[in-house]
């Protein structure tokens, strides 16, 4: 297991360096024959993805586990149509970020460069492994994929369509590597790869993410747990913060930028918060609210201390009615993990200090949370969210994967 | 000893919440009266630190900890100075790196912010107490100071004597705060204060950093080993060459940014290293090379592998023949600890070849790698040179010590 795991992260590491200067041209031409032979492919694919399938049924997962790890034709296509997409945006290295000149002559740049080799440990989604190896190969990195055992076939067959089809192409077929072995152990092992991996990024539930997190020596960025926050101050329009809080909670709750709590003005609670409840109640939502909630929803459940610190991912909604936008901002300063909140306002000042006091990847004014997100930002791809603060924060697109080096240009210089 | 850490984790991260917002107006006066304070404060400090002095030398520590540690006038003049260098920097909080517009309106700002409480795990200079102090301070975060045992009193003075100053100017005075106990266990438990801690610098000796990188849960920032090769190519001035070499290796051969190995093209080997190796011996310098090194220096001892690998931090350098820039390139791939490579060469194509193909912090065409510093490169103000990959590559200045968020503007924008 150690062998399979140490091999395939040394042999990452040697194409890392071949691929750190490939040309925007060559990553660009791979990626296009790696998305045609993932069509090519289809048949193969769909086969190798029904033996996962078929034993999932017979472990008893969840439908939903077993919906994420379905492919079909087009789910197929769309993980082809990714790469497409990926091949398409300008090239993330080589980006001279800045330049300037010291007074004694010597020109110094800030260069975009890869980050070497990425290991992406995730669960049972098998998109995960095209979207990964496509983002990696774009940013110029090797990728190490460890997939969950649920998907091993599927990942099996996809990686292997993908390194191939990227050798055929002149890139080195070590960039795209998967880990077959499906043990914990293997995992254990790949944290602490130190001087092969340059990069940890977990995809999946909050278990997998602390054991990453609390057992890694690779770094790591942190990526996941939302407790999202909406504040419906007393000078909101409260015809907005309800489409909002709809909007936010219902239009897909099992995503970390779904709202999970309310904070209300009291001053407004009365007027917003028996119509606003309605819209839930018919999207079927369940509320969990305060006592004063209770005063205006009589339908709603008491919530406990722990219902405000919970990531429901469900059709659940906490609610506190609370004094004023201080009392609002202590809440989320102590429940709130640092992912998107946002306010409903139409005071200047107090959207203002929103934007200034919320310490979190995301911070909104009148919009609804679920816009945290590479696509909607306008990065045309997203490898995570990073909840964490260090490198990469919010939605991480090719940007995010990449690093910098000082190139410095002189005629002789030394240090007096 | 764990209270102790903990409570002052705790207190910092409550003072972060408040200093993140500060004004630059704010933070520099205080920064300028914490620079005065310990002007004033110029007898006490040198009292405390006799102390240390004094129990260094019953304890027999080397000359060179000895004057690491000894402060003097001068030097507290030093740090007060480099307070009032910092509070003239411009605020790198706020600063709108980008901003821009989706298509359904939402208005998307990334603003820099502090990290919020930083961790500095360092040895037995004093000064660094201010410097960190100080810099944490302007970029708006709270710090908590573990300096080593020799520095214990000093480093209580100096940080009294901040932290005083800092809370009459109005900043929360928890925002600089010293770990008294200097038993490593008191280290190790700082290491795993995830909650309370978001960022941990150490700065010292190689075993110091390894023991953070290896243990740490709190995000750390790796700074220190700097086996920095200079490569003379056969197309090099070799006068530049040479005085470059010096430079490098001599002008202060205990930093990270000194010269530790050169390679010379075999072309050039009989007409560079005579003259070069008699320049290096003026200075002092012992030199370990390959057998067609010792061809051209009678007096080079024989290199071992070992040498190739060792940073010496002293008057010892390793060189070895090369018989192109491939050779030299795949040295530097194994040898390297991406700190600072350089190349004298007065080719385009090489140069450039040179500066995409080392994957290093900073990488020089023509120049002395001892220009690897914050001051040097610009930045005004130096916490460090990272040697990793994340968050900060290279010399750090205020910017590293500062993170980002997103703030959206929207006018009820939903997710469709």
């Amino acid at each position: 297991m150690e062998q399979e795991v140490f091999n395939k992260a040394k042999e990452a590491k040697e194409a890392a360096r071949k691929l750190s200067f490939l040309s925007a041209n060559e990553k660009n031409t791979a990626l296009n024959a790696m998305a045609q032979a993932l069509r090519d492919n289809n048949d193969y694919i769909l086969q190798e993805n029904a033996k996962d399938v078929e034993t999932g049924r017979e472990k008893g997962l969840s439908r939903a586990l077993i919906d994420r790890l379905s492919l079909s034709p087009e789910r197929i296509n769309d993980m082809a149509a990714g790469l497409e997409k990926v091949s398409s945006l300008d090239d993330p290295v080589g980006v001279v970020e800045s330049m300037w000149t010291r007074p004694n002559g010597l020109q110094i740049g800030r260069i975009s460069t890869p980050v070497g080799v990425v290991g992406i440990i995730y669960e049972a989604r098998p998109n995960v492994t095209a979207d990964a190896a496509g983002l990696c190969l774009k940013t110029g990195n090797a990728v190490v994929l460890r997939g969950g055992s649920e998907a091993i076939n599927s990942n099996k067959a996809v990686a292997g369509v993908l390194a191939g089809a990227a050798g055929a192409a002149g890139i080195p077929s070590a960039a795209v590597q998967l880990i077959e072995n499906t043990d914990r152990a293997a995992v254990n092992y790949m944290l602490k790869l130190k001087d092969y991996l340059d990069l940890l990024i977990p995809r999946g539930g909050a278990g997998l993410i602390r054991t990453v997190v609390e057992n890694a020596t690779v770094p790591v960025i942190e990526t996941g747990v939302g407790n999202c926050h909406v504040y419906v101050d007393n000078e909101a329009n409260l015809e907005m913060a309800r489409d909002i809080i709809v909007n936010a909670k219902c239009q897909r709750p099992g995503v970390c930028n779904a709202l999970e709590s309310v904070l209300v003005h009291r001053d407004i609670a009365a007027a917003f918060l028996p119509a606003a409840a309605e819209k839930l109640k018919e999207a079927g939502v369940e509320i969990r609210g305060c006592e004063q909630t209770q005063k205006h929803v009589s339908w709603a459940n008491l919530a406990t201390e722990e219902d405000y610190s919970s990531e429901f991912l469900d059709l659940v909604l906490s609610v506190k009615v609370v004094k004023d936008i201080d009392e609002a901002l202590d809440h989320i300063y102590e429940f709130g993990t640092g992912h998107s909140e946002a306010i409903i306002t139409d005071s200047y000042q107090k959207g203002r200090r929103f934007h200034r006091e919320v310490d979190a990847a995301a911070v909104y004014i009148n919009a609804s949370t679920r816009f945290t997100d590479g696509g909607m930002f306008g990065f045309g791809a997203e490898i995570g969210i990073s909840t964490q603060k260090l490198h990469a924060r919010g939605p991480m697109g090719l940007k995010e994967l990449t690093t910098s080096k000082y190139i410095i240009f002189g005629e002789g210089q030394i240090r007096e």
